[in-house]
């Protein structure tokens, strides 16, 4: 079998990660007569429920991943912040889809800043900032607002801070240095979309339809589909999703967010930032398409071909935050479809599940 | 906590089964936030990939039946031959849904006419044969040809002879005898449809749109929906789904097979069988509708109101016996969306999974 042969039915797909994401992979590989082995540090993860192969370790216990290595015929992955070391040993002994690239790249605001700029693919401004002087010149160049950032390891609002006076500058630094740190200019939205995007071992593309999402808190609280964006920017959107998975030599899922700014007057894409996995945006796939993105992402690092990406309803996907998961089943009506995801403790800011609102003609 | 409170999520769902309907239903469950545990004397049962419990156990072993008991909050099943002695050891211990009627009539052909002929729901004509001689009598009286089932544990053509002359008898009865017979009118027929159908606790009833069923080799095929049937037609067909499931005081989904016959040039419906069950004939539900039979079966036997059960798209589920699942995903063009079931050996006449071909506007 070669590297790019399709896996076989009851093949072993391995799974870093056990959260909600590996979870919804767990029950889609499930679908295909796909077995998975997740491996998660948490004795409690949810996709436990749903596998039939564990491994409770640390990312760095070598024993525990070349075990786990040898028990499966292919590695994936539920989140960016996998540890570089990790995938490289992992690599080093089954195919790993998607591959390193993507997670450097996903793991670093500044890298992923120079590889979409170095492609022409318009991100808002930024600058590197890694001491305070470095902050002032950045402050004077992209102007105020802006927003400090962790370059790695931020994720829902973490490891940032809004500036919006010069005064604010030595406070957020030293609140967030002394890691790496990033300045983006803060650009006026008019909305927020994401479009996921696939691409297979044959290098064929297909992404979903974008999804206008609204946060709360810091939290992703809706995507809606259709995103109510002319057809020119979400074929635009699409594009450029393209292009980046392309540029990675991808295979699988990949998550794009963009911001949706007003430029001459006329609406126009800033990538904000990209996940090289499937992503929360992208839940409205499991509840209106031929093929959803968890199936899509077990098919692409099966070495399968993709499925059908086609919707057959519009949609509103609700995330369901902390103590709003007591709300299924009764407080949503005949037109929703739930998503619980078995976490035993509704802690405030947690995702808990979500709600697919149907919209029926 | 009532008999009929909602089971909180978390809750276990125990099911007796641990072939492909099991896992569908764990899948399901799990979608819910319910973790399963799957009950199967087969060390090799699908379901036990997809459940984070299982026993391996006869259904008469009353230690690993009181333990399951008591490990699980509710007991479903996948399969209407539930042992009646195991059904009742298990409802005397925890709610048992659909209740132990529903498998008592199910589980013997004669029984169930005799309920569904009781209630006024036609049926093809039919007499009990426990002797040669009322054989004989039979045939004269309902005419030739028929067919001579035995009342109990029959399926997919098993446990049948067609009779198509009096010749054919003696034969026929030898083969099937000792066991309980019955002899049932060769009643011409247009097509074959059935009706999902479900109740919940509270007496709510919501029918899935009936489905045309072709068989091929004595197995469902396919499952068209929608039937091709008058308006009229269907509601019929809902309407007598609904009478029976409401005349057993039942809780979850069940599934009705119908014959659509010709009545004085008009269309008319005779009832063939019911599964107190998730149908196969209802797989189709999963890849169109807003909540599908698995989903609503967890839903009623969890004690939750039923969810929406209204169609996007027209479908045609196709069974894949034996080796056709190995044209998975290659075979299908890309509005096909198939479900594996993980079954080790694709043995021929063996339903390894299926396809739902969904056909887009």
């Amino acid at each position: 079998m070669t590297a790019s042969s399709p896996l076989p039915q009851g093949s072993t797909i391995g799974i870093l990660g056990g959260g909600q994401l590996g979870r919804m992979l767990a029950l889609a590989a499930a679908r295909l007569g796909m077995k998975t082995h997740i491996f998660c540090p948490d004795q409690q993860s949810p996709a436990f429920d749903v596998t039939p192969f564990k491994t409770v370790a640390a990312y760095d216990d070598e024993a525990a991943l070349a075990a786990f290595a040898e028990a499966v015929d292919v590695v994936t992955y539920e989140f960016e912040n996998v540890p570089a070391a990790t995938a490289e040993f992992l690599a080093q002994r089954k195919p790993l889809r998607p591959g390193a690239n993507a997670l450097a790249i996903s793991q670093d605001r500044l890298a992923e800043k120079q590889f979409l700029s170095a492609r022409n693919i318009a991100v808002a401004p930024w600058r590197a900032v890694h001491e305070p002087a470095a902050l002032d010149t950045a402050i004077a160049e992209l102007g105020l607002p802006a927003v400090l950032k962790t370059t790695r390891l931020g994720y829902d609002g973490k490891g940032q801070r809004i500036l919006r006076t010069p005064d604010d500058a030595e406070a957020a630094f030293a609140a967030l240095a002394p890691k790496p740190l990033v300045l983006e200019a803060f650009v006026p939205f008019d909305k927020e979309i994401s479009v996921v995007v696939a691409r297979d071992v044959s290098g064929t593309v297909k992404s979903f339809e974008a999804a206008e999402n609204v946060h709360r808190d810091h939290i992703l609280k809706t995507s809606t589909v259709p995103a109510g964006i002319p057809a020119a920017l979400e074929r635009h959107a699409a594009m450029v999703a393209k292009a980046i998975v392309i540029a990675l030599d991808y295979v699988g899922v990949l998550g794009v967010e963009f911001f949706v700014v007003s430029r001459d007057g006329r609406p126009s894409l800033l990538v904000n930032e990209i996940a090289p996995r499937v992503h929360n945006s992208g839940h409205w796939t499991e509840a209106v398409c031929i093929t959803d993105q968890f199936e899509q992402h077990i098919r692409a690092v099966a070495g399968w071909p993709l499925g059908e990406p086609a919707r057959l309803a519009d949609v509103v996907m609700e995330n369901l935050i902390g103590e709003e998961i007591s709300g299924v089943p009764g407080a949503f009506d005949g037109n929703a479809r739930p998503h619980v995801y078995g976490k035993a403790e509704a802690r405030a800011g947690r995702k808990m599940g979500h709600v697919n609102h149907i919209r029926r003609d």
